[in-house]
């Protein structure tokens, strides 16, 4: 039994003294925040978040709550169950004094979503990203063995229709269940999906193919348990496509900024130019510089 | 105040006399739980899942929480918190009584993707929906106003163009960071994506625009702050489509299963055969009956 009281541990709560300045992020999904403020004269971050509901404790959850009827359509009823105090607790976790480094790695950044036209592609994305000249020398360095080529997984090495599949920074490679690779191209004149055409189809057809033949040899993962697509905007401004594991929810496989590849296929198979005339979406962090743009043109 | 007497809908607890079979499924990131058993002599599901914590609620929550330190470490400490009931509630969804169905839905399983050409769809997919006769008797009752018409967030009653917007059930509403409402078409002749046409341009356009309007005035949130989208294969056939809060995971935003209405829209814009012709890819689970047939057939 953790009651409230038995185990003797309950504390004067360091909470009461507590100032809130501002809530960095949280995640209704997650049922977490996290909150900037004071305790006494000290910077502090307050860390909460919701624990899971556990089999084991499900008899005594139902006998000992209290349920409050929301809405009733045919075979279908909504509540508010209110459960015992220690069936329902809070993690908490507060970091004191906390330093300007913790108060910005707890900052959430809010996105907004872009309409971009293609028009607005030539006029503003593309003098935007020739003027940031983002470095790819990592990407090279990758393509010509130069860094991380024990890692590399598969590569076809035609300069034309070839590239290289690596895991992705994010996979520890210890299990399957997030499986997350990338296929880097070897040709360096495809910055993002705005510059495919037709012309491109065998690259991305031998992408395809070749990519998901590598993680069936490899992982033993068939082509029906793979999500495989671009990002728009991508990262960095070199072709390359993800390849993860279905079911497992990778970061940036919202439909909002992940192109399925087999979707990209087959619009430029039936428009070659189906990418450059395309009005496309994508959300953009508040502080990226791309966003300045379109709001300082009034696109937002 | 919406404490445990106050709005006097305290209810008669329906899990008193719930005998569990087992747990479907669940998730510790998302604090949720699907259960399967018995209530009374039916077969019923119980859905629960934790709250969000509300940043309206921050002051009180911190005045009325009883805590206990787990662990202190330098300037890292923990706690288990117990809140205030009414600030930390439990949905929580009965379905009685529950079909196979709806046990098979909730169940944990493994997700195939299915590669559906236009003739898949023909001599598949829609003589099994047929087959399987659906009932849509639930979304009938919302555009009669039998049921769920104090959720309605907004409506245009025209037959053709028409829609009703509300809260998706798995939305609180408390705040809008998980925002969720579901537009449900008044027309009752379109199943899926699959039978859009550019026929149906006025309506999409409509539910668009006017979705966004109301969700503005509803709930403050500007068109760049929403992700707009329908699902193939939808959870049932009978044309609606999802608003959900940009940055917000929601489950089924992924880009296998969702499909930007802003993309659908200029998709039929450019061919009206689109999504009748085009392959469309989808997750199916391992016990879905739709994935049986493509199974049969020799397509996965």
């Amino acid at each position: 039994d953790d009651g409230p009281t038995e185990d003797g541990k309950e504390t004067e709560n360091p909470l009461l003294g507590f100032k809130t300045s501002s809530v960095l992020s949280g995640s209704a999904r997650e049922k977490n925040i996290f909150i900037h403020g004071k305790l006494a004269d000290e910077e502090a971050v307050v860390i909460m978040e919701k624990t899971p509901i556990r089999e084991d404790t499900l008899a005594e959850l139902f006998r000992g709550s209290t349920l409050k009827l929301e809405m009733r359509n045919d075979i279908y009823s909504t509540y508010r169950l209110q459960a015992p105090l220690h069936l329902n607790e809070i993690k908490t976790t507060v970091v004191c004094p906390a330093t300007e480094k913790h108060v910005k790695k707890y900052q959430r950044q809010e996105s907004f979503l872009v309409e971009e036209t293609g028009e607005d592609y030539e006029s503003i994305t593309l003098p935007y990203i020739k003027q940031q000249s983002f470095s790819l020398q990592w990407v090279y360095n990758i393509l010509e063995k130069k860094a991380e080529a024990d890692r590399i997984v598969y590569e076809d090495p035609d300069p034309k229709l070839g590239f290289v599949l690596l895991p992705d920074f994010k996979w520890d490679q210890k299990q399957v269940e997030d499986l997350y690779l990338i296929a880097i191209a070897h040709c360096r004149d495809i910055k993002s999906i705005r510059d495919l055409k037709s012309d491109h189809l065998p690259l991305l057809k031998n992408i395809f193919q070749k990519g998901k033949e590598a993680i069936m040899l490899r992982y033993n993962l068939p082509a029906s348990k793979l999500r495989v697509y671009l990002h728009y905007q991508p990262s960095y401004y070199h072709l390359h496509v993800h390849f993860t594991k279905l079911g497992f929810e990778a970061p940036g496989c919202s439909v909002e900024r992940a192109h399925l590849l087999s979707d990209v296929i087959q619009n430029l198979q039936s428009d070659s130019q189906y990418y450059k005339t395309r009005t496309l979406y994508f959300p953009l962090r508040a502080e990226d510089g791309l966003l300045s743009k379109f709001r300082e043109l009034g696109r937002l």
